[in-house]
């Protein structure tokens, strides 16, 4: 019923390499002392990740397990996320908006407009296998972030032009949509997904050569709002990038 | 004895804006739940300017002064700057060094080679005046960051030839070479900083000409490390760039 996986989107894929965390993590965190120095540790980690500094990282160190748990479903994502809605929104205002249409701002999809969180909670951050997961989302539909779903509006109303740049496949284009609509969004210009000819390339590149595409075609990037460096790196940037916390994966 | 303030270096000029925190600020956090949404909102913002989401950034929010003095005074600052030393000299190590002497890498000075972290102390993160506080800088001597310094050698004995890009004026040469030399560098390439033709650039393009400059000799430019987005963006940017943390100024 479904593709091969050799098609299912890197995000997904990586989520699942990821989220294995070895038992011994659980051991942890139980003495005081341990947990403040997994503390420090996990926040000079996270640090690390946000900055980029890391790189390609591959995957969450298992002492700090807890502390992604605990970040994630506690506030301070939500506050994360809202933080940089605003950064973005303020910038956004003070963009002067031609009227011709071609003022654009580019979004990324998963973990930025719609999340995977509910899967991580049920499964409390580790996972089960590729297939389970990818019917999961189809099957349940993805969370919206309230943040993102009122800063897309807030972009859309000011006059910007509206780009969904995304590592999903085109197979997923039906779900992608239903889900998008679901969730609350639309009125997006154009949903660009990974073609078969893009399958191979790193995702810096897909999105750049995207983002080069509407540069040709015309539109100035003035803004654009990912939750991955390779959504907000590369060449044909947005004039102003916004990064969006991820302490689950990295998509090269 | 000292030059026109006009030729005093953009981030001592900044940290002395920024440093004038209102007084209003010492009245909060007396209350534990104003504490923790402080706290959290403060977690935000530093996620907000770490990631560079925030831009061009004039002031520390008054309510994150005590935030800002906790994480610069506790053990926070000092872990965040060996994880990234970590980072970099784990990328460090992959580099094939070709013997020829031009695989480099680029360092930034204030707030990553040597720190006006003593002076923010004695003035409990308050300035005085910008004379003052040069004066001060030069008579005292800046800290060096002992994260920094170990990871600077382990560069240059992994081969790398080292430059120091510096936004501090040409004037500022010989003081800024006795107070790295006290502190412990040695052997660098070369010493850059800010010739009068540079005075009214801004940073990210003053760095970036003279990265441009390196490359234009030969040096292959693998890394780089500094506080400032404006070290580490731009044009003739290093391979790999690498992010020390800094709430107290933006340098544009």
């Amino acid at each position: 019923m479904y593709p091969p996986p050799s098609l299912i989107i890197l995000k997904l894929l990586l989520s699942t390499l990821l989220l294995v965390t070895p038992s011994q993590s659980l051991s942890q965190g139980n003495h005081e002392d341990d947990h403040e120095s997994s503390s420090l540790f996990c926040e000079s980690w996270r640090f690390s990740v946000e900055t980029n500094n890391a790189g390609n990282w591959s995957t969450i160190p298992s002492r700090c397990y807890e502390f992604v748990n605990h970040y994630m479903t506690g506030d301070r994502y939500v506050s994360d996320l809202g933080v940089t809605g605003r950064n973005a929104l303020d910038y956004a205002k003070t963009v002067d908006i031609a009227g011709d249409g071609m003022d654009a701002w580019v979004f990324d999809i998963d973990e930025t407009l719609l999340s995977m969180l509910a899967y991580y909670k049920l499964h409390k951050f580790r996972s089960t296998t590729l297939k389970v997961e990818v019917k999961w989302g189809l099957r349940h539909k993805l969370t919206v972030l309230p943040a993102s779903l009122s800063l897309y509006n807030e972009i859309r109303q000011l006059g910007f032009t509206v780009f969904l740049l995304t590592g999903r496949p085109e197979w997923l284009r039906n779900q992608t949509v239903t889900n998008l609509l679901y969730a609350g969004y639309n009125d997006w210009e154009r949903l660009i997904l990974r073609q078969s000819y893009d399958e191979r390339k790193k995702a810096i590149d897909y999105k750049s050569e995207n983002r080069k595409q509407l540069e040709d075609e015309g539109y100035r990037i003035h803004g654009s709002l990912g939750d991955q460096w390779s959504d907000l790196l590369g060449y044909a940037t947005a004039q102003r990038s916004f990064k969006y916390p991820n302490l689950m994966y990295y998509a090269a």
